[in-house]
């Protein structure tokens, strides 16, 4: 394939032209199979043009199909190319000869632009191995197989890289084989010995070495797979009402860092804070989202921009640099990493109204073109215009993001990327990438499958999704296998059971069951989720008609009172931050819970429970496996049969284990039919640890 | 991606390399995306290193995923570049806007080299069209809109290769759009006028156009899809036995080519004939496949070579190059292709084990290898070697290929090539492609998928399938859905109910019906399909023990005494000539037959039988469909509900059409429903033409 410029515009027309008058005599365009050919290697993200990602030391499948010619041996082998060239070769195994279908497991240690490829070699050892085996049985060609396999082994002896060990091995097994005083049986159990196999499949003799291309593989640091958010409004983090002066008085950038520690005793790894810059004055959004707001009433910052400041700036009411600085310095010491809102729009008061209206969208009158979605209009926003000066934006947009870094942000929560150009996303992403690669970029695109996953291909880490809107143990199960299946090799999941612009009608209607166990899935499915502050409280009322919270702080203060909730204080023991440290300690003590694509789903009878697995190998040999069971039905307990799939935690199907309940401390014997009663009469979710002898 | 060089052998090493000391710097191997991004274009093959295949005339379908941010109107071309550059634009249709699934129908109209890419374009009339329909009926912005319309269809009448009337069309509207002293109805309706939007949908403003890589299309003649092929044994037309001599004397190609005009009678396209070349002595197999021949035994013609010549002569026995040429004459004549069988291995007295001995696997002892399946040996054959001296190997091939392209053979039927390097194929086809694109391959690789797959995308232009163990409903619906889908871009089945290696169960047992029934399948389900010689006489007595014909014509002589099944001979009307004769005809007058990916299935009641169809425009307009229903039990005739999925077959649910029946000639009126009954009492299949007022 050649990229090609687009076509100047001519007619639209279906008729193909006239026949040509001989047949046109051209080269094909064929690219040169390899002499053991190399098909189908996966992940490949869009032909090779993006890359694969990874984070650092997880385990993914690479799969290829190998095959060649007649019954000679065919073997594979997968090259990971680290960022500075060096290269680790690894062994693959055919997983379904009837398909040559081969697969390793491929783990890289660090972050940075690796490459892969696949080649695939004719194994004269394994010809030898499988004919001399039968033939010698049968008594045909036996001194012929007998010698050729002493000429392969004294071949394999003399190969660059071998051992003296090795060289050894093979000359004496080499030996044997030749030596006609010995019997067939010793001579031919020399060449099939376990160690020399073992020292082959070490080193093997690679006859036509066949490579597929290199593709590319990104891999991130671990945060941009595995954490726990927290989401907050700063401003509502503090903030009082002054009877006085009958006002809230906004929390700050100073007063929302006393949060914090109580967030990281929770377990999270990740604040996030919606926006923090000037907010403007123009069509300002009362309480509720209504019109014509009042003196006091603080403006959504999503509505970004006034004399005090756009993108690049802090709302005065927050407090300064230096405040953010220490926020920033805060959350670090309690081993938090700072999430900001990236909201790409306009306040009709933002600075670059002036300073660059050609950021923005002149209609045939001369006014700027507000955010529209017709006929509805949004007077308080101007989207950005990206084309009619794409660099310009593009360096603004640069400039104002490492304003932020420099201020020690490294992850940014995009809001509607899926509103601007992707090719500026991949731009930005990319530029940024080139200095601070673990800069983190969350896609808060609630949108149409394909623009998420470009998103994800052209750079984002992680992405929002479909999660709140999947409450059926079917539709859970059909979308988390799709979100660990291929995608996962491009494509980062992040689950939050409510955000500030989301409540769905099960959050509202499910009560304390549904709180536990939306919380309870979103972590344990994958490995990012994230909650939004209020949570712990099971903010459950819902503005009529709308399914979001009422009082939405975008539009106004929120004071939840944490201390009501302490030990002591009147509401103590109505929260759920205990659960959810609960469950944020497990994610922490189980490595199994950091990955995706490890997701298994089991057979449960009843089809409103649901049934997952996560096993993961640890450095010291030891298998890490979670097996988690939920009643997704928040009305009512049920009781049901499990149906373990043995083999998929790694044991033959008689096997018994204890399964010991992190969630209850209670501890089972379990084998693969299991009885489990789940519900809001005692605990709606099982999250079990496999533990055997 | 980049192209790799294999990696010099060193040990198999799973552990990654240890941590680099600080963060990689360097730009990820991100290729831009367009403005306007175009994915998963399709059919692409091996990321368009190999190209996708059409054969003249035949419509396939384009997908792509077209997509952009916010809510303006996206649209797509496809740019199809035919060999000498000239460029079609083909509008593409967003079959699914939820996932931005776009596709058009193309057609390439002659052979060679063709590229198609897809141009994903912003809309800006569409995007008007959209919001100005509901604002100005909101009361939302009017003036603004109807301005806004104006000022697009000024834009759009100067576009270059807009028509004086088109222009004239265009100015007259925006006029209206402008004028206020119109009312808001008139101005609008004159922007969305039909002959407006008919106009710019003919040369559309198209903005950001951005292109897709340009993929290969390789365009061949219709012979590559659709023939009907007819196999026979040069040698058994026309031989008998001398009871003189008591031995049998050869038919010859002088003998054979007296039957052409019967098998083109029958409506053949192709005459496909066995290897006529010299045939070995050494181990020659006797009947039915005894080992130790008579000296009056034939041999195989498989064992290829003696001291007459190899496998650029013909058998003496058979006659000269100018019987060859005559017979291709003949068969010219009667509108016949000749194919003939190219079985590249050995007989141990073919002219390469002196003259390149080089060509054979020399084993240890320093004999020549046998070709084997250990611990079988087959001491008639000696397999080729292609690694010793591949240029050698390759050029001598391919001289061999131009000496009977030279005496008008533009057919090979190829034994075994999976047992041959896949790239020795890949060159070889495009080497012969170079100077003769009008050569066909058919691979006889009855392997695995991936093997199957691989020949055909690197240049064979037909495979063999598993069609002849393909008898259940279900299976033959998935086997063929599968054919018909994403492979049918690359890989284009031929179907054969027996061959002289294939006699299964069911049509040693089947009985008439059987034999009737999986002809009419082969030749309606897929283009290609074949027959082997003595089809009309139902030979279903298989060698005890093997699924083949017993006494094979591979090892003896077969005088079938077609004379004895015309008319006043003493077994008139004991032969299928007839029904093949009608199934024939049928496919030549159907277009719709002779396309592959137009095969669409209908539901039948009864599991055991199988109803689908096939649809094609034709030139002048009309639609070509055909509907076959097939009762797959030999055994019992069986009755059932047919349902029709109507919108396939271009019809509305309650529609109705006559049905008329290609085999028998009835005609009924058929709907959604229909009652059918098929089987050996009557007739196991209906082949039914939709006649339509």
């Amino acid at each position: 394939m050649t990229a090609s410029p687009p076509l100047s515009d001519r007619p639209h027309d279906k008729r193909p032209p006239a026949p040509a008058p001989t047949l046109p005599v051209s080269t094909p365009p064929q690219v040169p199979v390899g002499r053991i050919p190399v098909q189908d290697v996966r992940p490949v993200i869009d032909h090779g043009l993006r890359p694969a990602k990874a984070v650092v030391d997880e385990t993914f499948t690479l799969d290829a199909t190998v095959l060649r010619e007649g019954h000679d041996a065919v073997n594979a082998t997968v090259v990971l190319t680290a960022p500075d060239g060096q290269q680790t070769l690894i062994p693959m195994e055919c997983i379904n000869p009837g398909l040559n279908h081969w697969v390793a497991e491929v783990t890289a240690s660090y972050p940075g632009n690796w490459t892969y490829r696949v080649e695939g070699w004719s194994d004269p050892y394994g010809t030898w191995e499988h004919d001399a085996s039968i033939k010698v049985a049968a008594g045909v060609d036996v001194e012929l197989m007998l010698t050729e396999g002493a000429l392969l082994l004294e071949r394999a002896a003399e190969q660059p890289g071998r051992s003296g060990d090795g060289r050894l091995l093979l000359d004496d097994a080499a030996s044997v084989l030749a030596d006609t005083d010995r019997s067939v049986t010793t001579r031919l159990s020399a060449g099939l010995d376990r160690a020399v196999r073992e020292e082959m499949s070490r080193l093997p003799l690679r006859d036509m070495v066949s490579p597929s291309p290199d593709y590319p593989l990104l891999v991130e640091r671990e945060r941009a797979l595995y954490g726990a958010w927290y989401e907050f409004f700063p401003r509502s983090e503090g903030c009082y009402y002054d009877t006085n002066t009958e006002a809230w008085v906004s929390g700050t950038l100073v007063t929302a860092a006393k949060r914090l520690p109580a967030i990281a005793a929770m377990g999270f790894d990740v604040i996030y804070l919606t926006p923090i810059h000037p907010i403007g004055r123009a069509a300002r959004k009362g309480p509720n989202n209504t019109l014509g707001a009042g003196p006091h009433d603080p403006g959504s910052p999503y509505a970004i921009g006034s004399p005090d400041g756009g993108h690049d700036a802090i709302h005065p009411e927050l407090g300064t640099f230096d405040d953010l600085d220490e926020f920033v310095a805060e959350a670090e010491r309690n081993g938090l990493e700072v999430a900001i809102d990236i909201a790409l729009q306009a306040s009709p008061d933002h600075p670059w109204v002036s300073s660059h209206p050609e950021f923005f969208t002149r209609r045939a009158d001369g006014t700027i073109a507000y955010a529209e979605n017709p006929p509805k209009k949004y007077q308080d926003i101007y989207p950005l215009n990206f084309d009619n000066d794409p660099s310009g934006a593009y360096a603004e947009v640069r400039r104002v993001i490492q304003v932020w870094i420099d201020h020690g942000i490294k992850i940014f929560r995009v809001d509607n990327p899926h509103t601007k150009p992707v090719q500026f996303w991949q731009w930005l992403i990319q530029d940024v990438a080139k200095e601070h690669p673990d800069v983190i970029w969350l896609a808060e695109a609630f949108t149409k499958p394909a623009m998420m996953h470009l998103l994800a291909k052209v750079g984002f880490q992680q992405s929002y999704t479909y999660y709140a809107w999947r409450n059926g143990a079917g539709e859970l199960r059909d979308y988390c296998t799709e979100l660990a299946g291929e995608s996962a090799a491009y494509m980062r999941p992040s689950f939050w059971p409510t955000t500030h612009d989301i409540l769905t009608p099960y959050m509202q209607f499910g009560g304390l069951a549904a709180w536990k166990l939306r919380a309870a899935l979103a972590a344990t499915l994958v490995p990012t989720y994230g909650i939004y502050a209020g949570y712990e409280l099971m903010e459950h009322v819902a503005r009529p008609g709308a399914e979001e919270q009422i009082d939405n702080e975008k539009y106004q203060f929120k004071d939840r009172r944490w201390a009501d909730y302490e030990p002591g204080g009147p509401k103590e023991g109505q929260s759920l931050a205990g659960y959810l440290t609960t469950i944020n300690a497990i994610r922490k003590a189980h490595p199994a819970l950091r990955w995706l694509r490890n997701l298994r789903f089991h057979h449960v009878d009843d089809e409103n429970m649901l049934c997952f697995s996560k096993a993961r190998r640890l450095p010291d040999g030891s298998e890490d496996i979670i097996i988690v069971v939920a009643n997704l039905d928040p009305h009512s307990t049920r009781s049901s049969m499990v149906r373990l799939d043995m083999p998929v935690l790694g044991m033959d199907w008689p096997d018994s284990f204890e399964a010991h309940d992190l969630i209850t401390g209670e501890t089972w014997t379990w084998w693969e039919h299991n009885y489990v009663r789940l519900g809001p009469e005692w605990e709606p979710v099982h999250i079990v640890a496999v533990r055997r002898p």
